[in-house]
């Protein structure tokens, strides 16, 4: 760390800003789109890598988390990231490590609901990255929607003194969402994907045509299981600000999903417009 | 805060650095011990006042908390500090305010067996104010001993950029501890307070004699309820260093008492040194 600490002193007394993008490396198009929007700011971007173990709820999830350092290199090497940072667990988390940071509310259900502990060690691992960088910025995707929403109730509440900016979620020509996840999709279940994002698409416009909440959901997670989904995990309607749950579409939402194909859990939200005139608070009509 | 942190920053552009001394306000000289401890270290001091309405467990205790805004201000006017910091609850805590630090293991027992959440509300508002002020270092008493404990190691886990120094305990001529609660003591308490300073050096004295621990933390119980005291709610022998509950002084020790005068409850603690070529680790002999 006072290597990492050192770099960025040095990089500040220039008057430069600092991004940071934190990731747990299997790095792909939807990272590299992070580093270059940070890149394009005009400052100096810290990429991390770190398999952050608090935030698994299982060691075999842990283990089969896809890892590949030389591959996460060479993609990084044209990226202009200028530093990339690789902690070691036993130097994030000494023997007598006993802090943690929850963000409570945000953290229900959703991704939340079935991963135990997974927002509070994420939420730990962020802090320390952000006060190890010392960054002025950082750079999350939308793909992981609740992630970026914890991440930044977690900043103001903290009073962090960093720039939390959420980017687009990047994809595959077919629609399927980037994520390291992806690899282990065997070839037939790969072909299933792209149906996830498809799906969520016609909703978002079934929704915005003003088609009832709860009868949309219901038809499009009929479809993501006709189309070779093993199961549904969540498919909800969220406040896109708050993510409060949506029984009609009152202010702006995100569709957000979690579905699984065959032994791999795939994630993917999308906007959808609150008709103008209807955005109240959910009050009655 | 905005205020705050633009001050701070013109000071670290003069090459200053930059205390602050977390307080909640009803200050006495041990809170000024503090204020000049920072100031000989030769920067700037930012004195905070907030009593802070996550660390206190009953709203009962809350309201009687001592608040003296005006004889506060006049004491820190000769102290030497530069800047007092009295935020508003609402600016620290919006209504959706939703995310705490919590420290496991240290805040087991002593003053966290009693008040539930008491540590995680105080780790969270110490967190904001070290990341509000932008501070270098941070000054707390050792009176509050646990205290003290579980903001060094907060600040170790999350990599909190910020130094925290322990100051010695302030005392009254008759040795009470100094605290913001002793003006809550009646005549007659007040008169009874100092036997717990007393009866705990003595209790040190004969633990490096080689006193049995389990024998002297009894005599010195029943000695502080005879002195008058209505009740010991802890008086134990932790670890220096990590408040491990040892049973033989085999390391460097404090001897940590809260007990109960009338409604008003009193914590102190002493240094217990471990005789020489008996610093193990509690192995047997």
């Amino acid at each position: 760390m006072p290597e990492l600490r050192r770099r960025v002193a040095i990089w500040r007394q220039a008057g430069e800003s600092v991004a940071v993008v934190p990731t747990m490396g299997a790095l792909h198009e939807g990272h590299l789109s992070l580093v270059r929007q940070a890149k394009a700011e005009g400052g100096r971007v810290i990429v991390t890598i770190f398999v952050n173990p608090l935030q698994f709820n299982s060691q075999a999830d842990l283990a089969l988390y896809p890892r590949d350092e030389a591959g996460d290199a060479a993609l990084l090497a044209g990226s202009g990231a200028d530093l990339l940072y690789v902690p070691e667990a036993s130097d994030m988390y000494p023997a007598d490590f006993s802090t943690s940071v929850a963000v409570a509310g945000l953290t229900d259900g959703l991704c939340g609901a079935n991963r135990v502990g997974h927002f509070t060690g994420m939420a730990t691992v962020v802090t320390k990255l952000f006060l190890r960088s010392g960054a002025d910025c950082a750079y999350f995707g939308e793909k992981d929607f609740q992630q970026l929403r914890v991440v930044q109730r977690m900043v103001r509440d903290l009073d962090l003194p960093i720039r939390v900016i959420g980017c687009p979620t990047i994809r595959e020509a077919d629609g399927l969402a980037m994520s390291s996840r992806n690899r282990r999709l065997p070839q037939a279940a790969r072909a299933v994907a792209p149906a996830l994002y498809r799906l969520m698409q016609e909703a978002a416009v079934a929704l915005e045509a003003g088609g009832d909440v709860g009868a949309v959901l219901a038809e499009t997670g009929a479809a993501v299981l006709a189309a070779g989904f093993a199961r549904v995990e969540y498919l909800e309607l969220r406040a896109e600000d708050d993510l409060t749950r949506l029984e009609r579409l009152s202010r702006p939402a995100r569709l957000l999903a979690a579905c699984w194909l065959g032994e791999v859990r795939l994630i993917d939200n999308v906007p959808v417009r609150a008709p103008a005139g209807r955005e109240d608070r959910d009050a009655p009509c």
